[in-house]
């Protein structure tokens, strides 16, 4: 993972750029993409894609010729989606257009308007006290040409049709956390996933934020009803605990399920209801006629967060593997879970059946071989009666396979 | 409002009476008005119409014909539908037939058996103990005859035919607060809607408590099923705190609109179940068969409650018109909500529309603009929208109204 | 009662056996009962009818023949379904084939192997510091043959086929509170049951604990859909406050019923959620596929459980008789309840029909007088009234059968 955001983590990706286009063709080497892509102008329900953005070069100089900023320096100096101008303009005027983090004065802020505009440089706090003259010469040049957004999508076929789906974007230029940290733990998931037998097929989209998620399935409505869940990933790399943001019910399945884990997985972590801890493509995939839960992981906060101190040397391999194990975790519990149906009558004759549990074997689940045996009725899946009798899940699941193992119960295919 | 109360206050508006008759003409001549007339002996469900009832003489003197109590004295001392009677009765029999209120010794309480075919008077409860021969004299004479009972119903037309019905009776003789203040604010509410485009129709009723609502349901059966919601009024003059009681099922859309209404208009009020604070025409209403929700408003209790107390002395204007702005505020929300339905997919690309709101202009709004998207989905009214987001009606109406202009919602109709 | 246990305790009454035919058979004189049998190695669902089980002889010798435990002296010195066995063994393996429980040194503890095919012996655990020799002489004359295990089953026709099961078992050997109170309790009530025109039929069940009920349920699958409520019953005669375990689902009719009589009879009682106070036939009536709501009454817990100590002294017939009681009380409320169905419209005109409840007859009832004939829909029964308003089950009763008098409600036999 380390190695991909290396190589990535300094390119311009804005949401249409070369930038971008070069780094979905990298993550492409490293694992099977399929490259959608949606022309500038499409009309993705409300939204339209945007034209493909360059800076070529930018500065601002006093009238002396003396060059105050300059894209050579980061590229994070230009606002993404800035017009081009080339101007001599009064101090006033320049500063409207100068965007700066007083809370972080050290820092280029990251700025963006890829709809109004407008043209913008973002700049250090502390350096605009030294802008006293009067006029300054300003000077961008970025060119809007018709191109085209790019998705990459990785598919996973599974037994079923039905779809998880995994999302990151990668369209945050020169910045490492947020968002090359979900990309690179997708990349990673992919592998992983590609290596077992699933039950569900599964996604990994990389795609521009919202734009793209939005241009991805107005362009492919007919995905839409195979989604069964989501997760979305980001700001995985940062010294942090995690962040469970739920998804917009808040109790589905996959919300429950990520608990679970988290509870058993880490020592500590927060949780907040939808949209109330970072906001991300979940507001499309989990919005408005979509409604696909996707809850969130992440490690936010974090005090880096969009600026140019969102380096390699603020994450941690160690921390991007913690959280590519809690959702290979997440994963296997949802593709495993099943909804097992009663094929018997009365209670069983344990024994028999070898199916007796003792209590020196297993104390909670010989405690509770009638309770699970009194929740077969297909109506409650190996997790639920997993949380009804806050057991291990792996402990319901490999009692209830030996029921299946003895005929005693079928799976029930409707969820 | 106090005009109305000043020329009617003193009548004997008994249930079928002249005097009540004579109430209704003067209130049609106020607003448009058709008298529903239901004749003496019309079976209304279990219930019959009693005869018209008028009492023209009434005392009680000794036997030196020493005159105690007479009906020229206050139209109260005669309890409402008392048999005649002409005859020497002995201290014992009388006090059997003398009404008095030991909580409050210097009026004339307010009785009536209009179904048991008795004989009374009402008496102030000092007075009693001036009653020391041995036998006295009485006089009552009432007459029942074939009468109508009568209905007096302002219909206003809306854009659809479900009915938001108010009601107030009419029926309490020589008194104010209960129960003229209702029928006054309800003249007003009239006004005030037939000034107005509304959604619904509305009905306000005037009537005889119980049997003039069950004489207009049990005749007009086919009204039932178009009344959607209703109000009722009383007792609004007197210098208290309203008291909300609720509907029977105490959490349908008018119980929360009422409670909305009354935590912002109002710094206190009191607030309880049904028919646990005061009874009257809801119990109809909302009662057997019929369960039309229906709240009551009223300003309970007060002390001169059914006694020659309340008189226009313990009321004032400023209290109706604030119990009638109340009600038209409840109106209003009623009259504006709707279903909105998504006509759109995915999140809406906000500021393309005009609809994005910055938190400098409203900051409540600002944060709820997402939450409010995710609610369209037609089974959430504007109201019920305003109240899961703890917003202010009109904020999310407005918010809303200008998604319909740009054709992302229609109004969903079912309610 | 107290004749029935003096008769039938000291019986070894094993799941199939004759001591267990002869007690049925004695019960049989008592009330009229149908025997049900089912033949050994019969599959009943997942079980199999085990064979007839009977011990002639049994003791155990050091080798010069001193006789250390006999038969004779305790029918629970050996295991129910001890395996024969004449051998000399060590000391080593006599002890793998001893039971005793160290908590009651001084009694000998109940064991049993149905059906996992071993020998043993059982014993009070303060003899055993007395076996030190190297090697014993045992001796175990059983016999294993073709039979059949019974079920009684007395049938109480009512005026509807839907059955309330009472079930108690029979095959606790030599013990008297676990197993023959609930036995004989059962008898009475079926004698009180059979003085009665019941609504239900009933059905009282006799049978070895589980594969008597798996056993009688298998066989006779067709009376499943008409049990619709059951009561287990057993440990009734000791010295303790009753224990009510709820049914499966705990909150249906016949708990909340339970309850109801259980608050109002005794002092205090102890409760508690399915299978969590004590487990019997409950498990096979409200056990996977049957779903019949069984709760269980008894008097659990007590010290002499499963041993020799659980002797006639340990009970008394007054503790049986309140303990009948409580049930009959059940029955006659679960008997008497029914869905009142409104045949009026708006609120009754009550003094008319006789039907006002003057505050001082009945104080609670005249304050719900209204709340009562709002709860005529047919959706809620006499019991479901009687909760909502914490009113007398008989008070409500009477009251509503006064409306069924007089023509204004039916009842609603959709249960």
């Amino acid at each position: 993972m380390m190695n991909l955001i290396r190589d990535l983590w300094f390119k311009r990706r804005d949401i249409v750029s070369q930038g971008y286009d070069d780094s979905l063709e990298y993550i492409s080497r490293l694992i099977p993409l399929e490259i959608v892509s949606v022309p500038t102008g499409t009309q993705c329900w409300t939204w339209t894609v945007p034209e493909k953005w360059e800076v070529n070069n930018a500065y601002i100089e006093d009238l002396e010729g003396n060059r105050l900023l300059s894209l050579e320096d980061h590229p994070l100096h230009v606002m993404s989606y800035s017009l081009p101008i080339d101007q001599v303009v009064s101090k006033e005027e320049l500063m409207k257009h100068l965007y700066s983090n007083p809370q972080r004065p050290g820092a280029i802020p990251f700025n963006f308007k890829y709809y109004q505009r407008d043209w913008g440089f973002c700049i250090q706090h502390n350096r605009l006290e030294s802008f006293n003259e009067e006029q300054y010469k300003v000077f961008i040049d970025t060119t809007f040409e018709e191109g085209s957004l790019k998705i990459g999508v990785c598919t996973i076929p599974g037994e079923i049709e039905d779809v998880i789906v995994l999302v990151a974007h990668l369209c945050h230029p020169a910045m490492v956390n947020d968002d090359l940290t979900g990309v690179a733990v997708l990349v990673d998931l992919a592998k992983e996933l590609m290596k077992k037998q699933n039950h569900y097929t599964y996604k990994l989209l990389f795609l521009p934020e919202t734009i793209g998620s939005i241009s991805y399935l107005s362009q492919n409505e007919e995905i839409i009803p195979k989604l069964k869940y989501g997760i979305f990933l980001e700001m995985l790399g940062n010294d942090n605990i995690h962040a469970l943001q739920l998804s917009r019910r808040g109790n589905t399945l996959i919300d429950r399920v990520c608990q679970y884990v988290l509870k058993r997985k880490v020592e500590k972590f927060n949780e907040g209801p939808f949209r109330k801890i970072v906001g991300n493509d979940e507001m499309v995939f989990d919005g408005p006629g979509i409604f696909v839960p996707m809850p969130s992981i992440s490690r936010w906060p974090y005090p880096e967060y969009h600026s140019s101190d969102d380096t390699p040397e603020i994450i941690t391999g160690e921390r991007l593997n913690e959280s590519k194990e809690l959702v290979l975790e997440i994963l296997r519990i949802l593709d495993l879970n099943y909804y097992p149906k009663r094929q018997f009558k009365g209670p069983v004759f344990l024994s028999g059946y070898g199916l007796w549990v003792d209590w020196r074997v297993n104390k909670k689940l010989n405690q509770n071989l009638e309770q699970i045996m009194l929740r077969l009725e297909g109506d409650k899946s190996i997790f639920d009666i997993t949380e009804d009798l806050d057991m291990e899940f792996d402990d319901v699941l490999n009692y209830i396979n030996a029921f299946e193992q003895n005929g005693l119960i079928t799976r029930n295919e409707v969820h």
